[in-house]
């Protein structure tokens, strides 16, 4: 993507080179000049901070997998870049959840940015809009359909898999990881919730506190006869400010054909916001590909380096 | 909402006080002390230019009725504005279908802002969020519900009414007005799409390019026969790139209850962008009262006042 929006960034007076990659697979590479692709060989950092030292990055894009407990160790690489000066992009939401404040502090203080917008809804610009374009509203609550592997899981058992053979369909298409189990048992949307609550309801909440069940328990049995009765399973995800503080959850329910979560499908998503003012607002994701993901980054990339604010 | 939004305005440090108020009823009232609203009395000016002298204005807010074919007299009076040193914000899509590269161009020389983001589906920060936060890219095409009138008719129509009945009663309710011409013959529908075209593909159409089509000629049997059959009528807008150009459409359409315009009831809306990196992005805005048009109007004056690029 950084290659086929050249054009763009060069418009926006944006040029970059990749002078490092790293990976569990390749290790830490590292050349200053710009990385070769043709020939990826190993360098000899054995630290994220040697690594971003040789590397001489001003922009981490971190894209580690989630720890949903620790948000390691997305939390200790973010740390590192913003700390040797370098903007700190991730598509990792445990860093969100887990050390929000921290970092975003810590971006203050360093003059660089902390941007997370692919985290949920991949590049929907969810948390951009509230931030920069919704000046003054007030977010009373949300809900909405915020993983895809289980969505697609539930689709397959509604066209009569059982949900064994529906999630190994879901493996098959790269869809769900070999461990699904952040997804099927909920963990996956219920950090998404709390992203959502500590950025977007100024108001950070332990993952203990969202009520989470996953779709596990359900039979293909279930699933299609609640279909068949216009009221499908979903596994949806739910926030509101209440009196006693904010009330999460994510769980399976059954939705009216009258609601647009009900016709969600496949790896396509939806949140719809409560505000003072808006009494819904509804942002749809159809059919992303992982490019989708990959386009969050760059847009946060964009802002870190065009707009100096911390 | 300037009152109610004054704590978070404060915050933003902002302060503002409403030096001028025009409307054919009051005609020209305008006190640099701040307007005294329990004595409306209308002072001397002859012009809009007096008036926003009178006033010293730094920022007017522009909100008379649709000229669908001219922009006026809003063109004016925003020129007016931008030439005297004020930010002009509208919430009048004409100027931004017949000026909008005028009144860019002028902004960018006076170092002020032309915003309307009221424009299209009142507050739902769709100009913004392309302008700001989706860089580089690509919007290839749109669809959606734009015109909240003729959406309130048909669900009427649905429900029983005859057309005639069904257009006096969305009067009765002020959501039509008394000429409602402009929004059952599809112009109102037809200037939003032309506005998004404008700005959104950067590719200014003349209305008369737009093929338009109204819901006049629909019977009450009719839309009650669509719904029946599960493929309700809509008023659909379209527009996509083509090699030819753009094609774009404001036209009765039999709907399929898997497509969320389908289930676009009353006053609210949607509109489905598909763009090179999300094959479909949406945005809904659900059941809005009047205080969502002011809010956008809102919004832009936090932007033109705490940014200050033109």
């Amino acid at each position: 993507l950084l290659e086929t929006k050249t054009p763009d960034l060069a418009h926006r007076n944006i040029a970059c080179r990749i002078t490092g990659v790293a990976s569990r697979r390749l290790g830490w590479i590292a050349d200053p000049a710009g990385v070769d692709f043709a020939r990826l060989e190993p360098s000899s950092q054995k630290s994220v901070r040697e690594w971003l030292a040789a590397a001489q990055a001003d922009v981490l894009f971190e894209a580690t997998s989630l720890d949903p407990h620790t948000g390691q160790p997305a939390i200790d690489y973010l740390r590192a870049a913003l700390e040797m000066g370098a903007h700190a992009i991730t598509a990792n939401k445990g860093p969100v959840v887990h050390a929000y404040r921290e970092l975003q502090a810590l971006a203050a203080e360093t003059g660089k940015r902390f941007l997370f917008e692919s985290t949920v809804m991949d590049g929907v610009p969810i948390f951009s809009m509230f931030r920069e374009n919704l000046p003054g509203l007030e977010l009373r609550g949300f809900h909405g359909i915020l993983n895809s592997t289980t969505n697609v899981i539930l689709g397959g058992m509604e066209a009569g898999l059982s949900f064994e053979d529906s999630l190994k369909r879901a493996q098959e298409f790269g869809v769900a990881e070999t461990d699904a189990s952040n997804d099927i048992d909920g963990w996956d949307a219920a950090v998404k919730v709390a992203a959502l609550v500590t950025v977007l309801m100024d108001s950070p909440i332990p993952l203990r506190e969202i009520r989470r069940e996953g779709i596990r328990a359900l039979t293909g049995d279930a699933v299609r006869a609640a279909r068949l009765a216009g009221k499908p399973y979903k596994l949806v995800c739910r926030a509101q400010r209440t009196a006693s503080g904010i009330k999460a959850s994510v769980a399976p329910e059954q939705v009216p054909l009258s609601d647009p979560m009900a016709w969600i499908e496949g790896t396509s998503s939806i949140v719809y916001f409560e505000t003072d003012l808006f009494p819904g607002l509804a942002l749809t994701e159809v059919n992303p590909g992982p490019e989708a993901t990959a386009y969050g980054m760059l847009a946060d990339f964009v802002r870190a380096v065009t707009d100096q604010k911390s």
